[in-house]
């Protein structure tokens, strides 16, 4: 008891010393759990009858689209309340004379009015999907067990938020979905309609990288920055990806001044610093692999 | 209020029109959280007493498993029965008159007379993993940490649907385990006993390939397609590894026709597009690395 | 019924002849679950105010960080205490004549004394993190979004435990973090102050390496051994990383004896088994890729 | 196991035998957990930021507001559909060509209507406490504490539907709160404005009881009827008690043509059968108790 | 935080120096929330398809048969285990050298095979419901809503425990439906076939009290004991009711010796302390009450 | 839709016009369900081991105990600020200028010093159960099952909360306990060590009520007012019972200079509303019951 009182004693020191990693008495955080939770109400509302239980129909699907809507408004209202707020400590974000509540409201309001559009752009990637993949056997399919299409989804709403310059939530919705999916696409990536990523674990696409339509990616490619130099953070860092590229698997492609031309073909593990012209194929060449019989 | 409402309707009129990502009104599909829950139960049978925090002994080892099995059956008949009804529709499953209630029924019969078979060859990856793992301290540390077991036995139980025509539940299912260990393995993939993944992340086994006995793959190593057509869909399309081979870290194998023989170990990062005769090494030859002094 | 009642009795015999997967009557283990809440208190711990919705202030912080400590301490000297009874099977760890709930307890005493130095090298981790992502914009950022903080506070957990030699508990922490990052770091490795992982997806850290201050990697990065047999298990057989060394995605390093120097630049994709000096950096020459027109 | 799958064979042959208290198979009744929920849902409506945890304020009352009447409505809508459907088994109720669903809306569009209605009495009924209690501090504690605010609150809505015809769902609603404040109100009762029951265990009001306005009541009474003859079901059972009147606790007053007037009280534990004109005190004489000494 | 400190100290205290209502160390008790999760799981098996939302048909009502009959044994026997086990420690319970797991098991196997007799005696219950209550509309509304048959349901249990020497779980049963229903049974109480309680609250039926075959009870009767005294713990304590009897609500019978003879009606408020012949009404004399009015 | 709507537009404009039901916007109120967790805490705390299913020994039983105090003071200082706040704004309540959390804290950490003594009292409580109740067969039964313990525990500790001026709090928790026993103690009532009150439901004893020592009350039994007028809220207008008295079943004691004097025996169902000196029986004198033979 003793011992574990004097622990409680340091600890609590501690939170006052290395004030940084603790953040009680100042404005609150959005939480973990609550982004989490208005992940998986937009869910619902962007692929109504497809991850519940409940029986939907002509008639009640208004009344759960209301409800939804609602509650995901409400929710969605504070959180980006409190991220704006935290926002306006560093400067780098202001709410004007209406205070930060009524900003959170008109960005939540414009999120729904876009919400729609969303919609339509994820059906494009749905038909990516089916037809990109052999595998894929129906539109249904896509929807309840494909990875990519989770990810990108997230990435689209995520998208909206960063554009808006709300801070910390369009990162947290963005790693939440890497974790469940390992594919990592920063909230700031401008991607096109119908773009398709397969398999997907260990994709990293950067935050200043823009992605034409139709561009399919396999898993372990990278869209990364040749510099981490931490002044050049506002830079374009990452490449720009034409109209109908296909990446595949392992490629690794550098800086913010590369472009892939449109309907280039990337071949797998390939390597990738400086811009390629449209409708090129770059493929690695028999790499030099030895060969000798396990009994000598 | 108005321009939620305004959203509301929008929302609602866009499931109308893009009717595709929408399933209200139809035949209902088997929700992720239910495949979860049936995952979650066959952990409990396949492992009693490991994965849960309740006491077992012998008398009331009976009890429970007569509990979890008839839960297990009652809950798998549904979503079997949603699965194969939605098959139906586009006339790849027919149900016959007996109805999709009854052949569900009977699928599901057979599968619970096929666990205990499952349960020895898991055994024999349990053991696989204690043999290739130094770090490996015990049967038991295997069990209750290692995620390449996860991902085997998720893919048991999955290629036994897979193999029944049971559409959309075994992809679930994958992907579910993926989601949480980063080991993507298509359910179609035969796979013999004593199968071990070693870490996992980014593994990805496509649905054609057929992997014997005893063979142990590390991180990254993805036993791939060459062709991506959607018209070659049937076909074999995914590598064949035969017993007792070895796959070192972000190998890449592709291709239906080649074969890896018996014994042969491949190499970290080689590239395998055409087959290797048994008990062969593979390795990558000294890559041509620069090295130059920071200070210079 | 009658299909049903036969596999139950299957299942059941299944248990008695395949003992070995199934732990029914014998010394309980740590179950996963526990183990995982006790990760989720320790965040509460280690980050107070980040991660939850409630309201901290001067004031309750105090009772809340009481209520957590005692809490957790409870929690783990019942999962230590079934960990260290476990290892007693086999004769690889003695609790000696006080029992293993008294070993239980001095270890869970000795950790909370460690939780304010594990707070203030976090701290490190967490300023690494920002200084190495031009991306990142505030520690806040860093602390409720970053995956590679999320591995490595779990390691230094996981560490602590593991150099105390409880059994199981460390690797159940690793491979549940492990699962939500597609980072694997063995619970054995020596890792110093001010580490920051990017991305981290498919990244690998043996159980033997020792890794400096000040080092960054990306993802894929794999710090693995030469040899796997069983029998050098306790050798080092992992990489020596030292201070102020950074290592880009998908690099593979190899070996017991391989030690990268001070200040090293380990480029993309490089494959290293012997030894590098201070100060060097190592890349990969550009490739032979071929390049070809689509049109031809 | 024998034994326990002989019982089980027994309990599904009792089910077969009994079928009158096994629902299986036929049409669904509403279940208790649904009309709790509706029950608790009602809550939040009637009564706004007063049981829950949540902020509400002018901006997000509107959206809490619609979430909860579409959420309420959906599930009112199902079970007011399934009790309507048990109902026309036996031809107590019709659905009419547009069908039991069309019905079950009609009805639940039409009771959204009439809640502002019932806010509005139920006011008065928060007002008669506040009066009749000198307990009572505030209309706060009344709406925070008080069973006889739950009954009575309960008895509004569950009276409404009754007044429907809906089966089943009043008396659920009834015996709901009659478990958890001792109130037994038949929801057919008609009960008028500023009606207060104070302590309340133990109070029985029959269906076809009529009170007035501004009517108090104690523990214990009863409202009743004098026959209770199957047949005699239709008829008017229970008494009349018309506004102003103050009824103590253990007080009986039984018969349909029975009328406690206008202004009067009716003391502790008396017992009518018989109409008491309006402004009467009705009074127990000083019983006859014995007296004496425990020495003697 | 210094005086929070204290009260633990003083509490920890407190629980040494009044050791006896404090169990820690001890032999545990059977829980509170563990009894009332055997009584739900009892309800879905004595009234299947009536209490839960799940589609209940021929096919499936086996499988949740079995789960659900495995299930409440397994809980059952270890708490009937821990509570034979207690009172061995007085040495009012011995279990014998087949110990009381043994003892436990065989008890639970004969309730199992008793519960189709249960149900059987349970529906001629639910007919005296229907044919007593002239507001009763269904045998389905008995079921879902009165609270006398949930009394009566729960007794029937508890009894079967009381009548095996099993301590405090017959006690626990009772008092959680007593709380639910105002309704107090010792579970001693004899009861015959077609009871019927209506309304209830206040009921209180003694240990030793006697109930024939077809008996009708109001609110707020008691079957009580007119003597406390401990050392008669043991004797018939509480009132024999023959068959076919209607208590109104409020009477009092009380006295071991008091016998209500066949055919019985007993009318509201009465107190009888002796016995009634058969066939006898016995009713309250018009008492003496003042009537005055108002205005004087 | 448009109905719904429109009763949505309604009720919004119900709470604005009825303002004093709706808390929306104004200062918070203790929830139901906090007070609710706080009696579920205390309780564990109050009685260790009894109500709970973990283990407890001489170890974890002082960090239980740590750990609940903790969360429960941090629990009840919020909740007690709110109530403390709400009765500043009608002036009943004045926090000084050291501010109302100031005032919580300060009450909290007194409430604290007080439990160790409200367990001695308790103890008494429960030993008066014993002795009182020939049916009680251990002093476990009483504390895992006896409402009566219960309703006594909840009130000493509301009575505390109410003799600080603490609103609100006490009587929520009187009324929760009372809906869960029938059990209706006003929170201001005096009530002595080894109390009993068997069975319970009916019985309510008023807010000025004095109870002395080794007091046994039955069910049913009303300590009540003459008066009900607002003006004399705050006389004393409920009886004084001294030490020693027993009160039988469904007595009557009424009004603020009654005095039952120590040692009296008040039987059953009689009316009392004047003093009765020490050591005096009072009874029902036979009343006038009519016989007759239902043949007649």
């Amino acid at each position: 008891m003793n011992r574990l009182n004097n622990s409680i004693e340091s600890l609590v020191e501690s939170y006052k010393e290395h004030g940084v990693v603790n953040h009680s008495g100042a404005v609150n955080l959005p939480s973990r759990e609550s982004v989490m939770a208005i992940l998986a109400d937009l869910d619902e509302i962007l692929f109504p009858g497809f991850r519940e239980e409940e029986d939907l129909n002509h008639d009640n699907l208004k009344m759960f689209t209301a409800e939804r809507v609602n509650r995901l408004a409400r929710k969605l209202i504070l959180e980006v309340e409190k991220s704006v707020s935290f926002s306006t400590r560093n400067g780098s974000f202001s709410c004007g004379h209406g205070g930060c509540h009524a900003v959170a409201r008109l960005i939540v309001d414009d999120f729904f009015e876009t919400l729609p559009e969303i919609r339509r752009v994820l059906l494009t990637d749905v038909e990516a999907a089916c037809r990109g993949d052999p595998a894929a056997r129906s539109i249904e399919e896509v929807i309840v067990s494909y990875p990519g299409l989770d990810a990108i989804t997230v990435h689209r709403v995520a998208n909206f938020f960063w554009n808006r310059g709300v801070p910390l939530i369009p990162r947290m919705m963005s790693e939440i979905v890497h974790g469940r999916t390992g594919i990592d696409i920063h909230p700031g990536a401008a991607i096109g309609e119908s773009f398709f990523i397969d398999h997907g674990t260990g994709v990293v696409i950067g935050g200043t990288a823009i992605i034409g339509k139709n561009v399919k990616i396999y898993q372990g490619v990278t869209l990364g920055a040749l510099s981490v130099k931490k002044d050049e953070a506002d830079k374009k860092r990452h490449p720009t990806i034409e109209d109908d590229v296909c990446i595949y698997s392992g490629a690794t492609i550098l800086g913010g001044e590369t472009v892939i031309g449109r309907g280039c073909v990337i071949g797998g593990n390939v390597w990738i610093t400086e811009s390629v012209p449209p409708e090129t194929m770059v493929f690695l060449k028999s790499p030099e692999q030895g060969i000798k019989s396990k009994s000598r």
